[in-house]
């Protein structure tokens, strides 16, 4: 970890949960004197600052970014590409610019399209971390602690630039890892986008049964816990199936498949394929949550 | 709630979460006087008489419902015919039976089958109650409290029955709720079968994956919470699956139509269509939350 890291100026674009808890967490760890916030919502930018997330509230990302040294893009994949055609000319000459997105090919495309000059010290990140919440009062200093961060650099991006976002994501109290976005966003598609398209579809295929009401009023903590990710921003998990659009595609397929094979189980009342495929689905749990 | 029950004798058939937790809280309401518990693995027996969940060990549940004045069937939901029939012989002219079982109709037909005379009885009952653990050592004696625990009596079953079995599981602490068995059936295919069909099969098709140590590596707590319950018994849900089966298939059948909406918004990139689908699901999702 860097204990050295000193940003004068850090612009966060968009001051969710993972923008206005990253503010939070440098801010409380010394490690910038003045963030400036950009936001939608005058009054999510408000409650930013009464909360302390970040010292200035600002309504125009070009003036944000100006003389800044650290710039966190942290809004739903979706309008990424439009905010950097917006900043780029306007971002400094040693600015370090970092982002918290789910999804990272699309955004190096991006980057690479619309930062220009800048590119090579964009760092692609993507924290671990969140909760279902959102918005500025969601945000708490601990969100990252402990928790893991993702950076995908390419090939261009200059080593000053992953020092630099390195040491700021660790000083909030992550542990960073690098890998190639490819790599990054397969896994992903995985492990988090098709659980979280599980979540809502199971959710509207419930809402939609006559009997939806008293269904949800017998539900016990297995419900609960299975689709807490449901109530994950909307329009953040929208551009998210689209910017990752091939890979959850496919890992859907893969879900779907499986689930043709237990369909054909209970339609067989084939108890013996049953309790293979439950002992092998909570083998691997144990093994997971064990860290094996 | 009945603050008189007084069972001299309870017999807890099955020996796990359920059924040791009930014997728990009844001693510790003082509802009871002596339990004898029935299992089939020996260790499991000796864990459940030094944690205090049961008085009495014994291999044989003939001889354990002997004199019982409540019998509490407490096995997956698949070996419950064999276990009527292999009791009914024995049981007391006056003996309650209750069960534990997550399926209630084939429950019901069984016992109007198998208990003969004793049928009047028998009241089906389903706790809402469990985590993923299973086994004695899992059982504890809060298991029930603040619970709902659903009764389905029959037209025949006898009022003192239901009285009894309800002041039981009221002393565990539990709210009993009363319902038609095929109401219960379709709720709980609904919200519980199916998803813990869908836990374990997101389980499954993650492993077999070529990188799943990988994929595993790096899931957070949105997966973790998702497949909770893929930690659950495989004996108890191939039981569950198989009885109840058609109402079961028809909430996987509702799901996978939802599916097929959701994948084919994700195919065309439209996002407004994804957005209203969890947006849709978000707030559903809140109501439940705050019971509306």
């Amino acid at each position: 970890m860097d204990a050295k890291l000193k940003i004068e100026k850090l612009a966060v674009i968009g001051v969710g949960l993972i923008g206005g808890s990253f503010g939070l967490a440098l801010k409380r760890a010394k490690a910038v004197r003045k963030v400036v916030g950009v936001g939608r919502s005058r009054k999510n930018l408000a409650i930013a600052l009464k909360m302390g997330l970040i010292d200035e509230a600002c309504g125009d990302p070009a003036r944000a970014v100006a003389d800044a040294d650290l710039v966190l893009l942290a809004i739903p994949v979706g309008g990424i590409a439009e905010l950097m055609a917006r900043i780029a000319p306007h971002l400094s000459a040693h600015a370090v610019i970092t982002d918290g997105g789910s999804t990272k090919q699309d955004v190096v495309a991006h980057a690479r399209r619309f930062l220009g000059v800048h590119f090579s010290r964009f760092v692609p990140a993507h924290p671990i971390a969140g909760t279902e919440k959102s918005g500025a009062a969601a945000a708490f200093v601990d969100l990252y602690r402990d928790r893991t961060v993702i950076i995908t650099p390419e090939p261009e991006t200059a080593v000053r630039a992953v020092r630099v976002a390195r040491a700021a994501w660790q000083r909030c109290g992550a542990r960073v890892v690098q890998m190639r976005a490819p790599d990054h966003d397969a896994i992903f598609a995985a492990v988090s986008h098709l659980p979280h398209v599980l979540a809502f579809t199971l959710v509207n295929a419930l809402t939609r049964r006559p009997d939806a009401r008293k269904l949800f009023s017998f539900a016990g903590s297995g419900l609960r816990d299975t689709v807490r990710i449901a109530g994950s921003s909307p329009e953040m998990w929208r551009d998210v199936c689209i910017a990752n659009r091939e890979l959850l595609l496919s890992a859907l397929d893969g879900f779907v498949g499986e689930l043709d094979g237990v369909r054909a189980a209970i339609e067989a009342s084939d108890g013996a394929a049953l309790q293979r495929m439950f002992e092998r689905a909570r083998a691997a749990r144990s093994r997971w949550l064990v860290g094996e």
